[in-house]
């Protein structure tokens, strides 16, 4: 019976190209694995699929009980797929801090505190002396320039770099000028409502006893997000109204300057305030050297709903 | 600053020497790592100390903030040292379930379904091609013997098998002959007071809403512990009174017969009766083929509680 490897819902080009590239790896070693995906391709991860023509993992709605599953690229249950209590979980592999994670029995758990999931696993690849197909290098080159976004984000590790450079060669590509192009597909607004640029790359998080949400998009020019400002903090509200949230926060990231402009919507605005030490009775913050959720975001915010 | 390798509570033959040798893996990769225990050793673990000439760790009362910390053959908060909450969790290395980890941000963490954390820490030697040195060696394999009782255990997998015959080769030991030697070292009541025998090797769990403390004690006859049994139940009713259990169980192994006698005292005993299928209206009920507390007897006690 098939192991199922899925990513993260909403899932970014990591939790489609590790899922896809942890179950050559499983195959290569002999087991039955096939990558599913719990969410719609974005523009960037399309482009890496196009470009070194990958079949994107079957649409799975949910899975069930009988149903052995490894995570990647995420740990926490409001992430994951639906049905996996049912399931069996077997293996996590994942860059991310862990949310109450329980399992029934020990399971087999490869965390690493580095930028992408995939740099443990082209890792892994190398460890067990397993060749990794060019097209598999590929994507887990995408992923790894998608999440440390070319290096420049501060999650990025030495362990992320030289994976990433041996990968480009394998892939046989030039790092820097396929990963601006990647980038830059799925970098801006393109065709996206302002519902949809609010929930895009969406995250849910719990600080303190606030449900918050929060987005990020990526852009080459911050204008054209903060442009549609008054439409974007409407449909956070009605998302708020909706889904119960308390809070909703757009990190909208320049990937040129390296900043970040927060936009949000909801209460308590003085969560925003006390974590980035900014007047945050407007709708939008502006954080200069702010490009990782994980890192720069996620962390302050729980800080500051502990002092609450 | 130092980084502290430390194992459970009460700590077993596996997380006094996993603690051990982790610190001396890291030392062999350059980093300022040492071993500390949160609990007095007991007669195997010493000796299997005193056969291989090695010091045990210093026992600490707590960690602190500011100090780094890697657990090794746990990860649940109610089995670890003091403090844990306030110093930085770097590392787990483990084999058991887990019971609601939640890190602040991403951690190493490397779990494995295998039957003893020292096979984990064993293959990570080998993995990095670092020489295992012979007393460590040592320690590694009496974790190993320690927790698959000799390879009876269920719990035991060929991983364990595997490495632990490679150990022995390095240690410099007739396998067979050492393990029996160390396990008779540390099985059986010797001078302990039916107080300290209902606590041998005890883990705390809850099932459900209930509190329970589950002991172990490895006996080559039962007799020796039976024959206490009025004195230990009426120690049990002690410390549940005193430290707020609801039920406390005491597995009384014999590691030749390959079975478990359960002496237990408190409320609710159809949790005993519905895990295990028998009538537990008295203080004991006999086990045959079961030598696992993690695989044999928390899954029926968990599965149990969940139906009530
Ligand atoms: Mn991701
Ligand atoms: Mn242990």
């Amino acid at each position: 019976m098939s192991i199922y490897v899925v990513g993260h819902k909403n899932p970014d080009t990591d939790s489609i190209c590790a899922a896809i590239s942890y179950a050559a790896l499983k195959q290569a070693m002999g087991e039955d694995a096939t990558a599913i995906r719990c969410g719609e391709i974005n523009k960037e991860t399309q482009y890496a699929l196009d470009y070194f023509d990958v079949a994107a993992p079957i649409l799975a709605t949910k899975v069930e009980a009988g149903q052995k599953v490894i995570q990647v690229d995420h740990n926490e249950v409001g992430q994951a797929i639906d049905g996996l209590a049912d399931a069996e979980l077997i293996e996590i592999v994942d860059h991310h801090r862990f949310g109450g994670l329980n399992t029934a029995g020990p399971i087999y758990v490869h965390t690493e505190p580095v930028g992408c999931t995939s740099t443990i696993i082209a890792n892994m690849f190398w460890d067990k002396n397993i060749n990794i197909p060019k097209d598999i290098a590929g994507l887990l080159l995408s992923a790894i320039m998608s999440d440390t976004v070319l290096y420049k984000s501060p999650t990025c590790t030495d362990k992320d770099h030289d994976a990433a450079e041996k990968l480009a060669e394998i892939a046989e590509v030039d790092l820097h000028e396929y990963a601006m192009a990647m980038l830059k597909a799925g970098a801006g607004v393109g065709d996206k409502t302002p519902a949809e640029i609010a929930k895009t790359d969406s995250k849910p998080f719990s600080f303190g006893s606030y449900k918050a949400l929060v987005s990020q998009i990526s852009v080459m020019d911050t204008a054209e997000v903060l442009d549609m400002k008054a439409d974007i903090t409407a449909a956070m509200k009605d998302i708020c109204d909706k889904e119960g949230y308390n809070l909703i926060m757009l990190m909208v990231t320049d990937i040129i300057e390296e900043s970040t402009d927060l936009v949000f919507y909801g209460e308590p605005k003085k969560l925003i305030a006390d974590a980035f030490k900014q007047d945050a009775s407007g709708d939008c913050i502006h954080l200069p050297g702010v490009m990782s959720r994980k890192k720069q975001i996620v962390p302050p915010l729980t800080e500051a709903a502990a002092k609450f």
